[in-house]
């Protein structure tokens, strides 16, 4: 059974996949550990790992590296997060090959425009793509994959870029006649109401992923109470937490000048070395070495 | 001034570097800014974000390009461990010519042979190489690099395998010979008193570096009392702070059911923004995007 | 004396610099040996290597490792094709960074929108950016680098979207004001009148650089007669090259059933070697491996 | 039906199969259009690409880079070089891993020691590992594999390190009692007598594999009057190829001082433009982008 069929059959089984975000073999190999149902290779994390914004400075190519390390040493589905799909129609048919070679079960597509501009910035450049180029690179998308069960998943920013619900469910509505498996929604807001809104109001044939990072009120209990959700993506949190504790661990090293304190409160090296594989390898070494 | 310049100033100055190991620019970036003095682009670390074991698995290719993204994204020095050179003395002249123009400070080249078996199996095969193949590999080395400046560092593991401080002490002199800038002597002891008589009874003409990790007393104010030691490397808490938090954060969120308490105890995604750039991007944004 | 002073020493001197495109270290070597005076890391011949259309689909990442692998084994100076630069002036920011450190001696940006569409389409989608937007990029690549002898040269693409003349001519005189160090004029008629007139009512202060490949006719003797243009760009004739000759053996390997004919007719393997530097590390084994 | 499966199936049904040499996917392309059944994901010839001799330098990761890339472009199986397998039967693990998701059907390991010396160095240091470390090797190799069909072939450098044929039998036996599917026999010789002598004294289970560069003589026709031989892998002929058309090439272009000539002598960039899939690509333009 592919990653992408048991992605799918995890959805329909449990009604709500937690997919955790990954930047690293390391931090997918924790999430399966922990728990999580899949692994969002997610731009964002990406980019924070090379101390580089999100904004489509990372290439394809470094993504794709990580992500077939991450494939190599965890047995998780990966959703892929590609933004715009690198450009046009074109673009997204040569990213889709690339992705699902590489082992992933589904792609993510947004409907901005490529280079993304950071949403900080004052005069609101959040453009979104027309309609019928969305449609385009998700049915682009839909006829390059090779295993059925790939899913495209299509992500309309129309709430963030504030166009409002109504353009949100009718671009939702045409990227899902286009072939989408799923839509992502999101939304800038700091409490999910406009979330909670969409999803009461979808009544499309396809179920819908969300991604509560700015409103974390939206735990799993509420979110089972809404109709359609069957994703909850967790976007940042690895990076987030392996900054945290980085920040306070060398900040403790210079401070007391060496590390006899901070030794004893983070994992010790044997601990480091089973998420290694240290020990499997150990035995292959008595196995195959002579 | 070249980043390798800076690196022998500030040893001269301070008697004493503090040098952090690295997996990545956001660990760079976080050991720069708690005020350390280079950074240890650790093969350990590297393996270690990659869910693989220290032996030889990551590639020169992979080891660089996380290099190279470093070396853009912070002013520090870097250290780079190279393990045994990837192989012979002509992988030795390649590896140095790649490290140098991929903007490294330094190499540490350790005297095992290649590749490495892991010292956890139990028939010990921690074997060195002969002295006179070692020193042809310094003299590659020294040979190679562009910059007079470029460190080169020799490792010796004769303490790791047992051959005790006069055979150690050995190598090291021959390994001066050939031409290396410092002696990294390392030890496997929980205590740090084979470094401690190692470094009393070094009278060579270089000074020597340490790696404090399986002797975490060994602190800075105890190094200063020893002859000849002016860098200290610190092998592995980045990564295994990092793992500490994800594991707990991970556990967490499956616990909650949501993000609704985690995200109180980690960095605000406004602090990963500020590690991105971000708000640099923004004002050049302002700048040049028209 | 950095790679990109003796570039421009070399044009001062000599009037016209011959720019070989290179896809690969052994094919920039050829160049090398041949006589021409740099290298033009080309995104049409790497996209021809990968068998791939040259509408960006090969990633940044996989440029500047081809370009690196160039910068190690040539001493020629690089000019390094970056199409639109990837994006925004962010990622121009990007791009300049990246492609300094990797070892060019000079980049291209082109004032076409992303992605590229190919000219062959029939609706004629060769768009340009805004002037002020394109200006907006040299800017910023002209603050990004950090070696001033760096050339940003500012490609127009008016001629080919069939604007004119006077278009080319405002554009031009744009990028220069903006900061441009030379500007590179393409055509994609069959003959160089359009090239050769541009030259002529060029009255700018930088000079101009020229791609021949749709009008071989105008070699380095007409170019002489000229005013201004400094630099031939040859964009595509090593892989053609390789193309041609490797269909060919492989055609008669087939029909021969075997090789007993084709390998009187190409390099000997002893060749290879020698480009290879085989020599040359035969005598580094000689030295340092004991 | 997967690629692997393929070759097996191809060997099968006609008894000989012809496997070229590809350095890049261009190559490969070419090498498919011509005809032949497999590519051989050539070692020496990537290095050779990289202007580097074919020692070890080139990193798994470029190897598995331009591997992906072909596999991306063509439908024929791939055989691939792996030397030594990149170290001791842990590195065969990781490797074998590694090759079979990157898309490759088949890997050669030789049973010489890492990193190889050029045998063009006189004290001839062709020294080969113990047959019981090869054989752990090659089970390493079989116990990785997922596709049964995913070939491990052998290969034997006894001949060329001069054990002389009773060694290379004895050799090539413990290797398929280890589970190696096929025996790749390999000589320095300039006629083929030591191969067909080999090959008509064994008599193991396997079929047997050969190189014919050094002796090219030993065609497909005289290959058939063999018994056991059902691959022949034509070495170095595409770089060999690509080589000396560059040569000539850019030699004619500065002789010229334009390309006013040679442009007639290569294929013409609209040729390039077939294999780069542009006419696809249009298609796909004209139905997507909208």
């Amino acid at each position: 059974m592919s990653p992408a069929k048991r992605l799918r059959a995890r959805m329909a089984e449990t009604g709500l996949v937690h997919i955790m975000a990954a930047h690293s073999p390391l931090s997918a190999i924790l999430a399966e550990e922990a728990g999580f149902d899949g692994l969002w290779a997610s731009g964002f994390e990406l980019s924070a790992l090379y101390g580089l914004p999100d904004m489509s400075l990372i290439s394809m190519t470094q993504h794709l590296d990580m992500l077939r390390a991450i494939a190599g040493r965890t047995t998780l589905p990966i959703v892929a997060d590609i933004d715009t799909g690198y450009g046009n129609a074109i673009n997204v048919i040569h990213a889709v090959g690339e992705y699902e070679r590489a082992g992933t079960s589904a792609v993510v597509i947004e409907d901005k425009t490529f280079p993304k501009v950071t949403s900080l910035v004052a005069d609101g450049r959040q453009e979104l793509v027309r309609i019928e180029e969305f449609q385009g690179k998700i049915e682009a998308a839909i006829t390059t994959r090779r295993n059925p069960d790939f899913l495209v998943i299509a992500r309309t920013e129309a709430l963030i870029a504030g166009h409002g619900e109504a353009e949100a469910l009718h671009r939702a509505r045409a990227y899902v006649e286009a072939g989408a498996d799923m839509i992502l929604i999101h939304s800038k807001q700091k409490d999910p109401s406009e979330i909670e809104s969409f999803s009461r109001a979808w009544t499309g044939s396809v179920p819908l992923a969300i991604v509560p990072n700015a409103y974390p009120d939206l735990d799993a209990k509420r979110v089972k109470t809404l109709r359609n959700v069957r994703m909850m993506i967790y976007g940042n949190y690895g990076i987030r937490a392996a900054a945290t504790a980085m920040q306070e661990t060398f900040r403790r090293i210079i401070a007391d000048g060496g590390v006899q304190n901070v030794h004893k409160d983070i994992l010790p090296v044997e601990q480091i070395f089973r998420l290694q594989n240290m020990y499997e390898v150990k035995a292959a070494e008595a196995r195959f070495l002579r």
